[in-house]
């Protein structure tokens, strides 16, 4: 699996962070990457390719091209934190990367997205028909990673298959508020916030939810390291969507200013639709939904959502949710889990992948 | 939903059948569609409209435009064969017609299909993304129907959710292999024969276990139902097959002949290769793949395939299987619901849609 090699001086807006950043990021990568490693081996005998080799190939693909495992390692934190076993958690954390990796394929072919962590995406290398396939077969691999690989009483694996369920629709409904946002002067910041509560901070609840039921805590534990994950997967997306727009295409593994050439609603755009001059909105409008916007067109939309602080603002808002999660921690036991817990809270602001 | 109203006279083959048709086959429709009105209730209350709308409206659209409900009767009947309870068995029955029509919406995706149940199919009328997300909706709402409606103990429940996941899994497999076959001379009978296995008589098979599982029935009749469906699966689909290239486009809700122009690689045409003359298989040739082949050419290349007897060879191996399947109940308590699951092995071979 391929892992970020860079040092915290590349990390963006470290010096913004208000949150004290005390741990390097990229050593956090580093925990994450050995941590999620059993996870990882799970993933790999699950899926292990049979006939018709082609379907596996492909569903396996965006799986073995890396990604940053933050939803199992999810799991496997919160199990721990609430005094459980991480053999009993494996499953589920694999399960919850098979649903997100799931929903990237499919999203790929609705949103016609050509490269994803660094590698050609499942549908422009086999085509829609074997992507759509593809999807579906990890999709089943979710339950299958559960019902063959847990031996949790069977109530206890009932609880997180719907909380896994639940999360599944959120997704699809996410999903496709995200793609039928009408225009940015018609989406209010409430609607980005539930859509994106939808589409990514739905999955990192369920997944620490998970991981405090398969471990044994009790009904508070599980509802406040779902609130952390939730608010976690609220600053997450709001700083992807930033760092879509301000990194470089080989960090990223995917083109920068895509959700800009999609025409996608995020809350930078609806912040500029706000703060831009009738003439600043034109030039950011001409590359809006137009896939084939020049670099040029890019940079200078770019600069001008600079300049009206509609990143800053983004990223102010990202630390808002994080320092919320932060504090959930808080009523929650000082172990070394809950540390790791709060160190994501710092990664997932300062990180620029 | 919409009913056959055609009456015995005009069902295909029935002279031919090697099972005596003891029963209208337009009557056995209306005692499915009695005793499948509850799982519809289930399913329009669980599919019940939410935000965003049109993901719900696509996702509903299939299911409302009609359908056989054959999977769902297998779970109600093995349930009732068993001695269980219609309760029990609804919450599944309700699950596998869902993962039925999420394969279909799918498919018709997958096979560039323009109508399905003589309406739009999904993805013609709101679009590829919507189609995707629409099928993943359904996929999820099969657990939801389950981890929501079924109050089975939990041990139960999961022994089918398992069932029900390995049939989704073949699902996907048979259709990669379905579209993935290479020229009808290097695809035996054999591999045409596990392809349909797969994704057909797999989900047949999971739904009379399933039914026999919930019902309470023994590892033994688990078994003789779960063998009878899926031999009942293969006649379905070997006399599916006949029925795209013999009936009329009002009857089959969908092109006829959509199958040769989609290069698919039917029993028809892996029997029709060996026989056919170079000439014969020219003319066949000439339509395979091509989806704008005209009516003219398909004409010609049917009147070839009946000719050749392919038809007619593809219907004796579905006779075969549902006489199989009849033999297997002789095994199981002469019951009413017995009756009924005979009723369908005759069924399946003389129906016209």
């Amino acid at each position: 699996m391929k892992s970020p090699k860079e040092g915290l001086d590349s990390f963006i807006y470290p010096q913004n962070s208000i949150i004290p950043v005390t741990h390097r990021p990229d050593k956090l990568f580093k925990n994450i990457e050995d941590a999620t490693s059993r996870v990882d081996e799970f993933i790999f005998k699950l899926m292990e390719a049979r006939e018709p080799r082609v379907l596996y190939d492909a569903a396996n693909h965006i799986i073995r091209a890396g990604g940053k495992r933050l939803r199992p390692y999810l799991v496997l934190k919160s199990c721990e934190l609430v005094g459980g076993d991480e053999g009993a958690a494996l499953p589920f954390a694999a399960a919850v990367e098979l649903l997100h990796t799931f929903t990237l394929i499919h999203d790929d072919i609705m949103d016609g997205d050509e490269l994803r962590r660094g590698v050609p995406t499942v549908h422009v290398k086999w085509g829609i028909p074997i992507g759509i396939a593809a999807g579906d077969l990890l999709f089943a691999k979710v339950y299958e990673a559960i019902l063959k690989g847990s031996s949790s009483p069977p109530d206890t694996i009932l609880r997180c298959l719907k909380r896994l369920t639940d999360a599944a629709m959120a997704i699809c409904e996410g999903q496709i508020l995200d793609i039928s946002f009408p225009s940015a002067a018609d989406v209010t910041e409430e609607d980005y916030l539930r859509m994106i509560g939808l589409k990514t901070a739905r999955l990192f609840q369920a997944s620490a939810e998970i991981g405090a039921i398969v471990g044994g805590g009790d009904a508070k534990m599980v509802g406040l390291l779902g609130e952390y994950a939730y608010n976690l997967g609220l600053s997450f997306q709001l700083v992807d969507d930033c760092i879509g727009l301000t990194s470089e295409e080989e960090a990223l593994g995917k083109p920068v200013g895509s959700d800009l050439k999609e025409g996608k609603k995020t809350l930078i755009l609806i912040h500029a639709n706000k703060m831009a001059s009738p003439t600043e909105w034109e030039i950011i409008g001409r590359i809006l939904g137009d896939r084939q916007a020049s670099k040029e067109d890019l940079d200078k939309a770019r600069i001008i959502l600079e300049g009206l602080g509609s990143i800053d603002y983004t990223l102010n808002r990202a630390r808002e949710y994080a320092e919320r999660a932060r504090k959930i921690l808080d009523n929650l036991p000082r172990t070394d889990a809950r540390e790791e817990l709060l160190r994501l809270t710092e990664f997932v602001v300062v990180r620029r992948t």
